[in-house]
C-alpha cells in the first residue's frame, strides 16, 4: 500500500467535508428547494475531494485550527463542483456522465444546472465569510480575495475559456501548460495556500507549498490526459477518449503516452522535493503527489 | 423636473461606476481576453445603475467614505450584470435583446456568456475583498457575507428558480411577492444595507433603509410588469409583452393595470415615509422612489 497514510487521510477528509456540506447545503431553509436539490446533487455525490484534503493537510502542517480548515475546504469544493456543473453544460463540454451519474443538467434541466452552479459559487463566499473560518477577519478576507482570484477570469474561468478557444487554434506545449495552470492549477494552488494562510505559515512554508501545488496541479492534468486515452468510462465514471476525438492538443497528443508519463513523473518528483521542509510530517503530501499519477480515475 | 436631484446623482454615479468598472475589468491583464471582452460587454453597456446609486446615496447618508462606496457599488453591479447574462441564456429566459443591444450569448456565444457571468460573479467578491473598500476587514467581510447571501440560493438565485418554476404552477399574489422579494428585492436591499454598513449607521437608520429598500424593490418589479404590458421594445430596449405571452402570473395579471399602478403607488408612499429619518437629506431617496414608478424603461 504505497499511499496508505494519504488514502486514509483523503477518506477522512472526504467524509468530514461531505458531512459539513450536507449541513451547509440545507434544503429545509432554502427558499427554492429545487435549486438547492440540484446544488446538493452536484456537490454531495462523492468525488475524491482532493482539494479539500490539500486544504486540511496544509492547514495541519501550518498549525491551523482543523475546524476552520474544513470549512475552507467545503467552500473550495463548492467552487470546484460549480465549475463541473457549468463545464458539463451542452454549450460547454456537453457531458452526460460525471462520477458515474447523470450530470446535473441531465438529472434536472439546463436552467436549474446554471442556477445551481451560480448558487454554489455564491455559497463558497458565504461560507468563507463565516466567523468559524478564523477569528481574525483579516484572514477571512484574505481567503475571499485569494479564492475569488483563483476562480475568476485570471484563474479557473479564464483557463476554461482558453480551453474552449483551443478547439479552434492549434496549441503547443506552452499554451497547454498556461491554460491548465489556470483551469485546474489555480484552485489546487489555492487549496495549499489557504492552509498556509489559516496557520499563519512563514514565507519558507508558503513558498514550498506554492512549489508543491504548482507541480501537482500540472501532474494532475497530465495524468488526466493519460487516463483519457488509457481508461474506459466504466473506470473513470465519465466519458473518455473525448480529447482525441475533438482533435484538441493534450499533453499526450503533444508528448506521446510515454513522454507524458515521464513528464508527470518529473513533476511529481519536483513536488516531493518541495515537501522536504516538512521532514517526516510531509509524508502525506508526498504520497498524495505520487497517488496523482497512479490513480485509475 | 420632479426628480431633478435624483437624476443628477444617478447620472453622476452611473458615470463614476462605469469608469471604475472600466478600470477593474482590465483587458490588458486578463489571461483570456475573450471572456474579459464578454464581461466588459455585459457590464459596461450602460444601464441605469440604480443599485450603485443606492449604495452611494445610502453611504452618503450614513457618513461613509465615497471611494469605498463606489467600489461596493461596482461589486454589486457585477452581480447584477452577471445575473442578466445568465438569465438571458436560451435555457433561461432566452432573450436576444438587452438595453437595446444583442445579449451577451448572441454577441459572443453561449459558452462565453456562461463563463462571463461566472467571471463577473467572482469579480464581485474580488472587488469586495480589496483594502480600498474599508480600512476595517470586519466591515469588508460583513459585506462579503451579505452580498453572498443576497445573491445565492436564499436570495437572487433562489428567486430566479422560483420564477422559472412559476411557469408550471399557477401563482397567487403572495407567491409572486415572495419570488420577487428574492429575485430583485435582495440585491436592492443589499445596496441600501451596504451603504449603512460602510458608514457604521445606527439601528434606526438601518431599519429605515431596510423598510425603504423592501418597498422600492417591490415597487420596481410592479413597475416592470406595467412596462412589460404598456411599452414597446424600442422604449425599454428589451423584448416586451413576454410575460403575458408566457401566461405567467405578474402583478398586472393578478391586479389588473389600475390595481398594479395603485399598489406601486402605495409601496412608493411607504418608501417615502421611511426616509423621514433623514429629513431634507433624504430628498434624493424620495425622488428615487417616485422615479421608479414614473420611468419609461
Amino acid at each position: 500500500m504505497p499511499h496508505r497514510l494519504f488514502k486514509q487521510r483523503l477518506a477522512e477528509t472526504a467524509a468530514n467535508v461531505e458531512a459539513l456540506m450536507d449541513t451547509v447545503l440545507d434544503e429545509s431553509t432554502a427558499r427554492s428547494s429545487r435549486v438547492m436539490k440540484a446544488m446538493r446533487y452536484a456537490a454531495l455525490n462523492g468525488g475524491k475531494r482532493l482539494r479539500p484534503f490539500l486544504v486540511v493537510e496544509c492547514a495541519r502542517l501550518s498549525g491551523a485550527d482543523p475546524v476552520g480548515a474544513l470549512r475552507v475546504a467545503a467552500a473550495l469544493e463548492c467552487i470546484h463542483c460549480y465549475s463541473l456543473v457549468h463545464d458539463d453544460l451542452p454549450a460547454m463540454d456537453d457531458d452526460d456522465l460525471r462520477r458515474g451519474h447523470a450530470t446535473t443538467h441531465i438529472e434536472f434541466d439546463e436552467a436549474t444546472a446554471i442556477l445551481a452552479g451560480d448558487g454554489l459559487l455564491s455559497m463558497a463566499f458565504e461560507i468563507l465569510s463565516g466567523d468559524e473560518i478564523h477569528p481574525d477577519p483579516a484572514v477571512r478576507i484574505q481567503l475571499v480575495r485569494d479564492l475569488a482570484a483563483a476562480s475568476g477570469v485570471n484563474g479557473m474561468v479564464g483557463g476554461q475559456m482558453l480551453d474552449l478557444e483551443a478547439e479552434e487554434t492549434p496549441q503547443g506545449t506552452n499554451e497547454v501548460i498556461a491554460m491548465q495552470r489556470l483551469k485546474t492549477g489555480k484552485l489546487i494552488e489555492f487549496a495549499c495556500q489557504a492552509g498556509a494562510t489559516l496557520g499563519g505559515a512563514d514565507e519558507a512554508v508558503c513558498a514550498a507549498l506554492r512549489d508543491y501545488s504548482a507541480n501537482i496541479g500540472l501532474a494532475f492534468q497530465v495524468a488526466d490526459d493519460l487516463l483519457d486515452v488509457e481508461s474506459t468510462a466504466q473506470e473513470t465514471g465519465k466519458q473518455t477518449g473525448k480529447d482525441a476525438g475533438s482533435g484538441k492538443a493534450t499533453f499526450v497528443s503533444l508528448m506521446g503516452v510515454e513522454g507524458a508519463r515521464r513528464h508527470a513523473q518529473t513533476l511529481v518528483d519536483s513536488a516531493v522535493v518541495a515537501t522536504d521542509i516538512f521532514a517526516e510530517q510531509g509524508e502525506t503530501l508526498r504520497q498524495a503527489a505520487r497517488f496523482i499519477i497512479d490513480r485509475k480515475h
